[in-house]
């Protein structure tokens, strides 16, 4: 495997890759691989000639100073698992490559950005949106991949991607859960043995979520407030940030259930906040981010 | 000359010729294309294999509703003065087409559009690096071509192709002048003939300003009243925006003059406002934007 830190030398390799026809696959990450990341990368393995996968801690995209300081780090480690998955390419520049002196320039999708993660961390997205714009310039992908834990991350990116006319193909991709229900996530390690046994009440408050509105309830806060109330029972340790019932793809609040909608929470933990989403079509009792496999 | 108004044809055409192995230069404009645009289109056809001209009058980046409504529209002119130029590629979206319904992205350079035009045209900046970000990633250009006359919006775009990692070239070219001076420009055909005849006043009160600095005069505000003074007095129909001196590349007023500097100003004609402005290194003499030829 290659590794890459410098984004000229990126780009120049994905232009050179590009002329020579090959299809190049990205998935960004911040490192601190787990199963997650790593079922992102088969996917782009079984589709592209070329994957780049990205290491990047993004300092623009934390507001917490805290979140970013203690966010797992385990280079090492991650480099071993990508070569074992036989990502040829792994581009992890500093913060100092992507934000020289005098950087000035910040993307912005609105409206999209205004409830659940959007509200709760100001400027996330902002920063999200910016170095995945810049990650997406060095490496010049065809397409790129990004796990639906971080729903609406993904569709304020695919929303730039088609307003910005990046020649990038948005793939999504299912969360992968542990075998007890909870959503793989770096920051997971981060949980005392009592947080990490509370946190798969969020998996099953969004079971019950569905389980209300599969059994015909169109009221949201009906809905919100009985998955709030087992939130509280079963996690007290956590305290809740929003439980939300949005739109897809523009991401507002739903005053009546219909459609394709997003069912998504964030708790705080002592050691971590942890978030979590499932999509539904409840017309067609369709449900993703659910499967634990 | 082929001519596209669709951008997903336009950008795959532009992928082909890149995988082709062909340099493409691109020149953006607003159309009612002048002599100033001519040169700019030639310059790319010395250096490209195949030159694409977009013309797009960008709703955006215009604040003053009145202005985007009288701006000049000469589409079949333009046709034919890119066909003869030997411009391979005219690529000419709707607004629709650009901004389509839940249109949501922008992008914004900060701090460089604090003074001058980003000051006196809220969001003007804003329209422009959107557009302009845009309408790289559908003409995928290996170099691009802006003029001088706008050397703020020079500047700002530059900040963000280096900030964004965008992989084009940006080639500045030199204001282009009337036989007396006056900057080249879509609104100057706007202007009443006494209009006209006071124009003429904005290049010679940025000669006034050049000739106080290369005798050695180092306060800005000395400069900038002296020119002031001059524009009020041959250009009574004109009524001053601003007139500044500003640091290169970041674009902040100075309070001494030393190094790159832009002389820049904007004078308000009932009829059209007009921009120009000179840059100037003055301890080697030297300056840009001031010939005529």
């Amino acid at each position: 495997m290659q590794i890459i830190a410098e984004p000229k030398k990126m780009q120049l390799l994905s232009e050179q890759l590009r002329r020579e026809g090959k299809l190049l696959g990205f998935v960004p990450t911040m490192g601190a691989l787990h199963e997650g990341h790593l079922r992102l990368i088969r996917k782009a393995r079984r589709e592209a000639d070329v994957v780049i996968v990205s290491i990047f801690v993004n300092p623009i995209q934390f507001n917490d100073p805290e979140d970013l300081a203690k966010y797992p780090r385990t280079f090492n480690e991650d480099v071993y698992k990508l070569e074992m998955e036989g990502v040829q390419i792994l581009f992890a520049p500093t913060a100092e490559q992507m934000y020289p002196p005098g950087f000035s320039t910040f993307v912005e999708v609105q409206n999209l950005d205004r409830y659940m993660e959007g509200a709760h961390r100001p400027g996330h997205f902002r920063g999200v949106t910016t170095v995945v714009l810049k990650l997406f310039n060095i490496t010049k992908p065809h397409f790129a991949v990004f796990g639906l834990k971080d729903a609406q991350q993904y569709y304020i990116v695919k929303r730039m991607v088609e307003d910005l006319n990046l020649d990038v193909e948005m793939v999504p991709h299912e969360t992968v859960r542990e075998p007890d229900g909870l959503a793989m996530s770096s920051r997971n390690r981060l949980l005392s043995p009592e947080s990490r046994r509370q946190a798969t009440a969020l998996y099953r408050a969004l079971k019950l979520g569905k389980e209300m509105i599969f059994s015909g309830e169109r009221d949201p806060w009906k809905v919100k407030d009985e998955m709030r109330r087992f939130l509280k029972r079963e996690a007290p340790l956590g305290e809740i940030d929003y439980v939300e019932i949005a739109s897809i793809p523009d991401l507002q609040p739903v005053s009546e259930i219909e459609g394709k909608i997003l069912l998504a929470l964030a708790v705080k933990f002592p050691e971590a906040r942890l978030i979590d989403n499932f999509i539904l079509l409840p017309e067609d009792r369709l449900v993703w981010n659910e499967r634990i496999d």
